[in-house]
């Protein structure tokens, strides 16, 4: 790792790319920026020598302007001294890079300089991290996935095909043993990956231990019955000691996977369990629309994975196409697409991990899926594409993988589900 | 802590109140939201029985309509089925209830329920979490601000005035010695409390373990030769391993104060360092806009100083009146009157902490942070307020304890610097 004052020339700068909003000229905002995030302030102060500003200062890599827009996309942001109404507030894109000196490789202190007090400066009606570049020397201090795509592919058995997987509901209400049942019945109806819903973690009515033991348990038999084992994404979901602990119980009752809500723990404690852990770690993102929702703060998709994948994680939620929520499809091909996108060039690591695509998903988008991402390599998760198929569960997920079998080969869904009934139910039962 | 079913009719339900803006019937909106973070799904499930729903569903306990809006302030959202064009969006509050044994006291888990996948909802242009309200026996499993107010009085000996701070410039590029000399510049000003900017962590060119161990001896030595010991807040921001070290070294150096970036680290994170501690820890929010910029997503900081508090903290940023950032001045002292706001009721503990005012204050915002926040517990943070005296730091200090002097006397602050120069050269160099 390279330390100190020769960073500054090396090719090992931090990169992170904006959108901006602003009313001042664009040099003057993207300087501000810099100036804010390394070696600046609001008044220079006598310590901000040249030299010290020749080797920690951000620069500003990139300016592109894109357009100009009406009016302010956030209220709150100011004019620059003596500006002449009416306003005029251009967009733009904007890169900026640190010297690795300033921050080291820690993802929490990155975060803290790429994603940290900028979002309220001052001329900015609008702010949002679009990206980050990570030299691999953050390899050396952090792990990336452990299994990724080929381990999630060998420890489902499930090749040729996405991993198709589903969500125990109702989400909350039953008892360890009523969950173990419904497990029981997915496993049966042949589904490869199983999760609990984010909102069941450790509730004293379904406690973690009793409902993990009890599914694993099931899991066990039905694997030693068939031969096959579905993956169970158990939500560990808590304390640092607590998330430590239940890893180790599914670890120890044979499971292959935990979930945890990212923005729940933090990447700190993703960090560790990262360094402690078995089995895959299923990421899930809930609350990830406060970063999202707004097109003039927070950040994307495409950044935020990053910091994720860095930490550990296996799995992560983009949502599905045509969801049941306010993401558009392209955000969600364009977040399924950077999952399995490198981070790093060879021969360093990888770190791609699974997208996982969930909400309201059915046979029905299975091909613009396929289009979309051009690979199998993902978690296709249903509820009412599987539980809701007339035939019941099962055929619910062969029509499921009827039409993964028609995307692969290239044959329209109509015509696949000629001869294949499962499908055709399917596409009879979940028209538009 | 009561378990299991019980819980329905209990007082320890857990309450948020949100705002939303939606074109669907209101009460439609609010069962939706109602429905998915608790017993539902975007389709009924078999399991989802009427008895489950009596124990575990999520109750809309308050409904209040507050207005209509002329377009959506988020795009993406849908409208009902058979709705008549032109929209009307409505925007109210909601206070939504969960039984207990839904999630269990736990703050991780209890945000991804009142904070989780509910922002990203579909019949919704705006959804933002405004409050929640807390059962007590959240204080059985957090142990909440460990010095606070008082404590923080303790270890500074300061009493009967604000805190005096200030925040280490330039952020990045000093050296430990560096670093060092400055902080002893600025203990011989007179500040009570010192902080590492939130972009100063463990880089390689100034390491954490030399700069707070070069900061601490100095620090050490103006102690024993004055008998004054200033609050250094020493950004430990990191890994675990890495935190839980750090603060040691500071805790056997004398210091008295961590810092820590809260949104880099998460809430586990913190709450494993709260267990450990045997210092201050100060809350350090940068990242907040991501959540704040805009109205119509993310959190409030009335609800996100709650999850922190319980966590552990025991100061946090609040940005100042009339601030370099975009945050208007009634927010700020909303956010100030909320630290000091007990979260439980008597003979509960309160959890009060300490509210850190920074940017751009001098002494001319004190009349105005003491008559909105009606308390002396804060801290008072001023960078150029300091530095930019014409007469010198000392007399920069003595310009904001003059200020307070002033205000908390009734008296003007023209009145009380007609005989008392520091201050009075302190409004003339920081007019306007």
């Amino acid at each position: 790792m390279n330390t100190g004052r020769n960073d500054q020339t090396a090719p090992d700068r931090i990169k992170a790319r904006y959108w901006i909003e602003t009313a001042y000229p664009l040099e003057d905002a993207a300087a501000i920026m810099a100036g804010e995030q390394s070696t600046g302030t609001f008044v220079r102060v006598p310590g901000e020598t040249d030299e010290l500003r020749q080797w920690h200062a951000a620069h500003v890599e990139e300016l592109v302007e894109l357009g100009t827009v009406d009016a302010p996309s956030l209220t709150g942001s100011g004019l620059p001294k003596g500006y002449n109404l009416p306003a005029v507030r251009r967009t733009a894109e904007v890169v900026l890079s640190w010297p690795l000196a300033n921050m080291g490789a820690s993802l929490p202190n990155l975060l803290a300089t790429a994603a940290g007090n900028l979002f309220e400066l001052k001329p900015f009606s609008g702010l949002k991290l679009l990206d980050v570049t990570l030299p691999p020397v953050f390899l050396d201090a952090y792990q990336g996935p452990q299994f990724g795509v080929d381990g999630t592919r060998r420890l489902t058995a499930v090749y040729g095909r996405p991993v198709i997987g589903t969500i125990i509901k109702p989400s909350v209400g039953m008892t360890p043993e009523q969950t173990a049942a419904h497990v029981r019945m997915l496993a049966e109806a042949g589904v490869d990956f199983i999760k609990d819903d984010e909102l069941q973690a450790d509730g004293p009515h379904c406690p973690f231990e009793q409902r993990a033991t009890a599914v694993l348990q099931t899991l066990n038999d039905f694997a030693n019955r068939t031969g096959k084992r579905p993956m169970y994404a158990a939500n560990i979901t808590g304390e640092i000691d607590q998330m430590l602990r239940r890893h180790d119980l599914v670890a120890a009752a044979g499971g292959t996977c935990v979930m945890v809500s990212l923005n729940s723990v933090g990447l700190p404690a993703m960090n560790m369990l990262r360094r402690h852990a078995q089995v895959a770690i299923h990421g899930h993102r809930n609350g990830w629309g406060m970063f999202s929702r707004s097109h003039a703060t927070g950040m994307s998709f495409i950044a935020y994975q990053k910091f994720w994948r860095l930490a550990g994680i296996d799995h992560v939620h983009v949502n599905g196409l045509r969801n049941k929520f306010c993401e558009e499809d392209s955000s969600v091909m364009a977040s399924a697409r950077a999952c399995l996108t490198p981070m790093f060039p060879a021969p360093h690591k990888p770190c791609t991990i699974v997208p996982v695509f969930s909400s309201g998903q059915s046979a029905r988008q299975v091909h613009d899926t396929y289009s979309g991402l051009g690979s199998m390599d993902l978690i296709y998760a249903c509820g009412g594409g599987i539980l809701a198929h007339p035939m019941g569960p099962a055929a619910g997920v062969r029509s499921l993988q009827q039409a993964w079998e028609a995307a692969a080969s290239g044959i329209a869904l109509r015509d696949y589900a000629t001869n294949h009934t499962e499908l055709r139910e399917a596409l009879e039962a979940f028209a538009g």
